[in-house]
C-alpha cells in the first residue's frame, strides 16, 4: 500500500468541469499537493477562477486538453457527461488514460465502449460555491475497472478523506436515491416549514434548533427509534388539528397526511382520506 | 425589568410530570437557582429520579401538591393536560397560584374555566432522556393570561434561553404544525433513506454527513434558494431511473412522487402518475 500510495501521489490530474463538485474537489486535490494540470470549463470565468487558485492552465475547449496528466476528473452535469466523453475519445493521445466522473447516478458503463481504463470518485455531498466543505468527513465512493486503478483511486479519495466507500454503480444509484430522500426532500420539509411559517409572519429561525437537533439525534440513534411526534404517537387530535389548519395549504395537507400514513400506518380514519 | 427579574429569582416551582421535558427544564431551572419544591410523575421513579437531582420532593398523587410553590409548571402528555387541570382545580389552596403548560399544541384555554393566571411555557426543542440539551439557543415560546405573570415568565425563560418568543395559541399552534415537517417528517425521511440502504446492506452512516449539511445550510440560506436534487433541475432521467428502482418500495415511491412533485410541479408525466 506504500507503494501505490507513492505512486498515486506522483500522479497528475485534470479537471473538467469547474462547478461546485470540481471547484472544492480540485482545490482539495491541490492542497493534498497533486499536481493540477489544467482545468477545463465551457464558462471562461470558472476555469480561470479555480486554475489560478491550484496553479493550473485553465481551457474552454476540450480540443485542448492536454495527454501530461495521469488521471481525469470528469464533474460536469450529469447529462453533459456522455457527450464529454465522446468529445474525448476523439483524442487519440488520451487512449490510455484513467477516466473517472464523479456523479452519484450515472453508470460507468458511459466509458466502456469509448476507454478502457475508467471508474467513478463520487463525493456524496452536496457543495455550495461559498462554502469550504470539510472533505475529511465526506464520503467518497470509487470504483474502477481495473484493479491498479482502483487501488490508485482509493489512495487519491484516502489522501482528501477519511470515509471511503468502494461501490458497484448498483450500489451506487441506491445511495444515491436514498440522497434524495435525506438530503432533497428534506430541505423541501424545510421549505414547506418555512412557507407555513412566513405566512404567517413568524420568522423561520424559531425551528432552527430543532432541524439541527432532528439531524444530530441520527447520528448515533437509529431514526426509527428516535420518531417523535402525534404520528408515531396516534395522537389523532393534534393530527386533526393540524390537517384543519392546513387547508389553506392544500399540497401540504396531501403531504401531511402521507407522511403521517407512512409513520403510522395504523391511525384511524386517515387512510380513507389520503 | 431589574425589579421584575429580582421577583421572578425569588420564585418556588413545582413540576408536574417528569417526562422528557420536565425532567431536563427541571434540571435546567435548578441549574439557574431555581428553588423546585415537588416534582409529580405517576411513576415513582422518574419523579424521584428527577427530585434526587434537584433537591425537590417526589410524589405520585396530585393530592399531595403543596401550595408553597408560586409557578406549577405541568408537562405531561397532551391528552392529560386537561385532566391534570381538572384534578388541580379541585385543591382549593392553589386557586391563585400560576400555571403553565409546555405543550405547543394544547390552546391555553384548557386552564381558563379553572384558573385565573395561567400560561404558556413551550420550549420548541425535540428532547430525550440521554442527550442534555443546550437550553441557552432552545426558543422558548411564553404566554400568559396576565401581563405581570407574563413578565415573570419572561424574565424565567430569559434566565434559561436567549431565544424567547411571546406567541398566541394561534401562533403557536401554526409553529407546532411546522415543526412537524421540519422535525417528525425529516426525522421520517431519514428512515425511509436508512430503510433504503439497509435492505441493499449498505450502512446508513454514508449519508450522515451529508443530513448534516443539509440542516446546516439552512442556517444561513432560505431553504428555497439552496434545494438541489433531480426535482428542481428537472432531470426526469435522474427521477425515472429512482422510481424505476423504488418499484420494491411501493409507499416510498408515492412518497418519492408526491414531494417530487412538490418541489417542482413542472416535470412532465409526474402530474398523471401521481
Amino acid at each position: 500500500m506504500t507503494n501505490i500510495r507513492e505512486i498515486s501521489q506522483d500522479w497528475k490530474i485534470t479537471l473538467i468541469g469547474a462547478g461546485n463538485v470540481g471547484f472544492h474537489l480540485g482545490k482539495k486535490l491541490y492542497e493534498s499537493r497533486y499536481e493540477i494540470v489544467q482545468v477545463f470549463s465551457r464558462d471562461k470565468k470558472n476555469s480561470e477562477k479555480l486554475a489560478e487558485q491550484i496553479q493550473a492552465s485553465p481551457i474552454n475547449s476540450l480540443e485542448k486538453l492536454l495527454p501530461s496528466a495521469d488521471l481525469y476528473i470528469i464533474s460536469v452535469p450529469d447529462d453533459a457527461i456522455e457527450t464529454v466523453i465522446k468529445t474525448l475519445s476523439v483524442n487519440k493521445s488520451l487512449k490510455n488514460k484513467l477516466f473517472v466522473h464523479t456523479s452519484g447516478n450515472t453508470p460507468s458503463r458511459v466509458f466502456k465502449s469509448h476507454f478502457s481504463r475508467y471508474g467513478i470518485f463520487y463525493p456524496l455531498q452536496s457543495f455550495s460555491k461559498q462554502k469550504t466543505p470539510d472533505f475529511k468527513r465526506i464520503p467518497i465512493c470509487v470504483d474502477a475497472s481495473k484493479e491498479e486503478d482502483l487501488q490508485i483511486l482509493k489512495s487519491i479519495a484516502s489522501s482528501i478523506s477519511e470515509n471511503l466507500y468502494q461501490l458497484s454503480d448498483a450500489q451506487r444509484s441506491i445511495v444515491h436515491v436514498a440522497a434524495v430522500f435525506a438530503n432533497n426532500f428534506t430541505n423541501y420539509l424545510y421549505q414547506i416549514s418555512a412557507d407555513i411559517l412566513e405566512k404567517e409572519n413568524l420568522s423561520f429561525d424559531i425551528l432552527k434548533p430543532l432541524i439541527e437537533e432532528t439531524a444530530c439525534k441520527i447520528k448515533e440513534q437509529n431514526p426509527r427509534e428516535v420518531q417523535t411526534g402525534p404520528a408515531i404517537r396516534g395522537d389523532v387530535g393534534s393530527i386533526k388539528k393540524h390537517l384543519a389548519y392546513l387547508q389553506n395549504f392544500p399540497e401540504y395537507a396531501s403531504i401531511y397526511r402521507m407522511l403521517t400514513f407512512g409513520v403510522n400506518p395504523d391511525i384511524p380514519g386517515l387512510e380513507n382520506e389520503t
